[in-house]
């Protein structure tokens, strides 16, 4: 298969040249020259087909040839918020995955029974760009700083709003026979999913959330680690929501 | 949550100790003396309510006081057979991964276009064990020893048996609905998937799987990495198949 290189720039419009970064990358591995041919994808929906006009030994700049807007993989906002694993790796990966699965947002979230209660979402955003350009995703997912899980469910969301916990004394229903069944409107197709630290949501914040108007749901059967809960809800609302090609 | 300790012994039933491994584990970690409670899986369906009954320095011996014969928690076998990638930690998560979320059977395939021929598949059994006591699982996953990708396909496989491919001449089904067709019988309810490595299967190997009546399929749109995809299709499999408790 022929590969064709792409490079992520925020404002590839109003660009003329590659972000530093990716402009080394492009000339010191890649070893592009001029005229060659690159694909520029801004993270909001539109890729470009550009060329190499001028390269110096940190700067490349290009021309756009043709802009290539792309159409959405998926209906509605699939924005999941999750209380960091005690070990960030493992929280990197999921970050990753769920980017190559496809999703919107992503916040942490600082819970009563979170064991990490600072993460370096910055680093995160680095993974999610890093998997974008890989999945070649047409969007890049929103990677919000840590808050509080109190003031999350504060916040209006649009949507279906979910919080997946393990108290068989709260009635759960089942998330993906709710996500599944079919959205009203547009607004009703978005989706916005809780998932607890590994001593998992005090059952007061289980009870905030319903408050807040939140359903409580289980992912099934499975006891699921933090980051497996949080990639199962991003795939289950990936396949509820997907938009297939043929 | 109280913490209920478990332990893997195969042959439960007919032994009278915990293994080496967990017996140290128990006395030397978890500090268990004669009366504790443990719980014993044997990775076969059942799981035993037990008593610690003598220890010394390395041993820890039991008397089972309850056996508890577990309930599928899914209908047929799911089977992935997958080319290893490059970088073994990333099938050791899908394994852990895949363990979590729920499988039969993994199968690391030798293809054309393999980038690693060798895999030391008693590591991803131990991970499996692992993730299997971890989620609380009541069968164990088998990983079988690595093979070449033209006799796996030459062997008998009950179900239904998918080959994933990237190539866009093929024509390709979604696997998703695919499995999702409600199973004629039992039989038909078992699932073998095939997914190919970085490089993907070579368009040879595809047509000859075909020929051994292998469906192609696609997991969707999204452009997914080795391990992601294993996982994704043990996902899919998995919400096609599951049975739900309530």
């Amino acid at each position: 298969m022929k590969e064709v290189r792409f490079f992520y720039v925020p404002d590839a419009v109003s660009q003329t040249e590659l972000p530093q970064e990716e402009a080394v990358h492009a000339l010191r591995v890649l070893r592009l020259n001029v005229g060659d041919e690159i694909f520029l994808m801004d993270g909001k929906g539109v890729f470009f087909r550009a060329e190499v006009s001028m390269t110096s030994s940190k700067h490349c700049s290009y021309v756009i040839k043709e802009s290539m807007p792309q159409c959405p993989a998926w209906r509605g906002h699939i924005h999941l918020a999750i209380a960091p694993t005690k070990m960030t790796e493992r929280m990197e990966w999921m970050t990753e995955k769920a980017t190559e699965v496809g999703f919107d947002a992503l916040t942490f979230l600082h819970c009563q029974y979170s064991e990490r209660k600072t993460l370096r979402t910055d680093r995160m955003e680095r993974i999610a760009i890093s998997a974008m350009k890989q999945s070649r995703k047409a969007w890049l997912p929103a990677v919000h700083p840590l808050m509080s899980f109190k003031d999350f469910i504060a916040q209006p969301h649009c949507g279906r709003k979910f919080i997946c916990h393990c108290y068989d004394e709260i009635d759960r229903k089942d998330f993906f026979t709710e996500i599944s069944r079919e959205p009203v409107d547009d607004a009703d197709c978005d989706v916005c999913v809780l998932i607890g630290p590994e001593g998992d949501f005090s059952l007061d914040e289980v009870k905030q959330a319903i408050g807040c108007g939140f359903v409580s749901v289980s992912l099934g059967q499975s006891r699921l680690r933090t980051e497996t809960a949080g990639l199962s809800a991003v795939m289950m609302a990936q396949l509820a929501r997907r938009i297939q090609s043929h």
